[in-house]
């Protein structure tokens, strides 16, 4: 019963906004039946994120014979976004426009094993000034900075809450960050990051169910449930990649035994490799990601060893799959991450074919399994959506803090275009 | 974006009336604390509950020094709704008031291997017809017949789409019941059943995510996430029992190996014991049944075998269940169906160990794993719960059939009892 008729709200204006951006310009008709809600509640949305100054109107098209309908867009250049992606051994950060087009990006390394909050601070503050002089953007513009941690994270206190890789326990990241940082901030972890990225940019888009599985070295899968993202009552929904595949299988370093991450994560996949091929080139013992690059390449020039690790990987990938199949019905589950990414088509296919074999037929025939479709980070880009959708949930709250900057100009109107006479 | 304002004018009504019904009498302001909801929304559908018939005004209850508050309690006689459980060997129809106090059941024996539809649905309307007279019940009160059908249904069209056992495909059920049963008529299975009973009246009410895990001759988990039954795209998430424990293990009739319920289904609870014991005088053969309730008296009684067996079963059922812990991040595990019960408490000690050593400490700390608290049987009372919503979702749309008796009085009220004076 925690749903409320704001929750409603700020879902509904997050469906809209989500619709301009990805087929700007659009009238409300047009939004109104791709979201189906009532051409009333669109108008309305639709003049908030007008009087926002986040939309513009910027013409008119035509009816066939009827009134002619007014047509609205994302204002890119009414505010900024910033989605920083922390990493093991880097800080990726990036500056967006509203119609989330990367204006300025910025990277900081992480020295090996640099741990301390007061330094990893430092680089993302460092890289948040440059994307921001970069982009030249106004201070005032900035709607606000997504930060995505690895582990589990305490969104709401700004906690990072574990991060195994550092080691971290119970650092509060937001507040130190917001001595350096002047603009609204907002944590979460890298797999909602992707969820929310698929959800508005992605293959998760006006999808209801959805499954978002990350291929890193650590593999989660994020869950879009209802058309939101599914947290939990402590925020760690996901930890697919420590649900048992083998009873009594493979070490974990969850202390388990059999976890999906130990087949298919990338240590996972260099071990399939070392079992069937102890002595291949393509394994590099110390270098996680230059193994998994030799076994991308080797699978386009049809290495027999590649084509032999990716088969034995993607049977394993696929019972996991086929478990999220038949628990959960999705309409589409999205292979993301490094992984993924380097493995790509070849990878696609096996897994289609092992999933084909042991989903249940109901459910089977109603899920899409597709990579990633996002051309960049999807990281920086679904912290960025953080940030996003903070600002539009503080909507209509009480001493709106920031505002985009076309504020002052209420219904700010672009010059028509592509404006035709009624016929 | 399917979800409306409707949906959720729905889901608030819902979460208003299983308040009242658990607590009446009750006063507004306490259904508000408790839903969360906004005292004008509360007033505003407990109005509309009392518009239907469905809610009665009872008096006053004094408030500390303020205004007398007034209390509302449910209409137990104002409608009956009727729940029918379909199962392998018999049919159970219960007719319950509208506190879902049962008021009369009948049963239907089924032979063995009886599969034909008109056979079938003769025998329900046999049952249905039986509960009503014994009742005494006007026709004009029953809001509805909930039918609860084993395997995958399509709820929209009323259709058995498969069911294992009687090897149905395709079976218009609801267009055939509807031929003998005059009431509005809503079909669904028996998982999605437990898990509403359990959201209305058992260990789910007030959580926001909720697994009800099934144990019966197959396994299920039904998913309650965010206040609301998870469906899946297909209406077939749930299908835990066919999520892969031990890659290559078990042979199991859905063609794959290694499901879950070939370890914690009673037929592979008889495995368990055959593998520790084959001679144990607790194993009948051919009676999953009998062997169950064996066990269940053996543990009683600190029958060494039956513990042990119990022992391996639940590390087998802990493992499945922190996969759903670790995935999904629930507050509640509700262990329910006729094998939970028959285990009872010692099951329930054995599994909590189990899970205890294997579920990720975050969200394994937020979790909480009980037996089904529900005293009767929670198949019928859930079939009863889907005419309950099916009838409180059509109110306000156009045309609404059937009403609740006393709907001609508006706002009818008992004499007021418990009348205190303001202090």
């Amino acid at each position: 019963m925690k749903r409320t008729s704001r929750d409603i709200r700020t879902a509904n204006r997050y469906g809209v906004l989500r619709h301009v951006v990805a087929q700007s310009p659009v009238s409300r008709q047009e939004v109104a039946a791709a979201t189906e809600l009532s051409p009333a509640t669109v108008a309305n949305l639709v003049g908030e994120l007008l009087d926002l100054g986040m939309l513009v109107e910027v013409g008119y098209e035509d009816s066939d014979g009827g009134r002619p309908r007014g047509l609205v867009a994302v204002n890119s250049s009414g505010a900024a976004l910033i989605g920083v992606d922390v990493a093991e051994t880097y800080i990726h950060v990036e500056l967006f426009d509203l119609a989330l087009t990367v204006l300025a990006r910025a990277d900081e390394e992480l020295r090996p094993r640099e741990n301390d909050p007061g330094k990893v601070v430092a680089h993302i503050a460092d890289a948040v000034s440059s994307v921001v002089e970069q982009a030249g953007v106004a201070a005032d513009r900035v709607l606000g900075v997504g930060v995505s941690m690895p582990g589990q994270v305490d969104r709401e206190g700004g906690v990072s809450v574990f991060a195994a890789n550092w080691d971290w326990h119970d650092v509060p990241l937001l507040r130190l960050l917001a001595e350096h940082i002047p603009y609204p901030l907002y944590l979460d972890n890298p797999l909602r990051a992707c969820t929310v990225a698929e959800q508005w940019f992605g293959a998760a888009r006006g999808r209801n169910d959805a499954v978002v599985v990350n291929l890193g070295t650590g593999v989660g899968a994020g869950l879009a449930l209802g058309g939101t993202l599914h947290r939990g009552v402590s925020n760690s929904a996901g930890e697919w990649g420590h649900t048992t595949l083998v009873l009594d299988g493979r070490q974990c370093h969850c202390g388990n035994q059999g976890c999906v991450e130990t087949y298919v994560g990338a240590p996972g996949i260099m071990r399939n490799l070392r079992e069937l091929s102890p002595d291949s080139p393509l394994l590099h013992p110390d270098d996680q990601t230059a193994t998994i690059e030799a076994l991308g390449r080797g699978l386009m020039e049809g290495d027999p060893v590649a084509v032999k690790v990716v088969h034995t990987t993607a049977r394993y990938l696929g019972a996991a799959l086929a478990d999220l199949i038949n628990l959960l019905n999705p309409e589409v589950i999205v292979l993301s991450s490094w992984v993924a990414a380097a493995l790509g088509e070849p990878l696609l296919a096996e897994v289609r074919a092992a999933v084909a074999g042991r989903a249940l037929r109901r459910p089977l025939a109603n899920t899409e399994i597709v990579l990633c479709p996002i051309p960049s980070n999807p990281v920086s880009l679904g912290a960025a959506t953080f940030a996003l959708e903070g600002s539009l949930a503080s909507v209509g709250r009480k001493n709106r803090r920031t505002t985009p900057g076309d504020r002052a100009t209420p219904r700010n109107r672009a010059t028509p275009r592509d404006r035709t006479t009624p016929s």
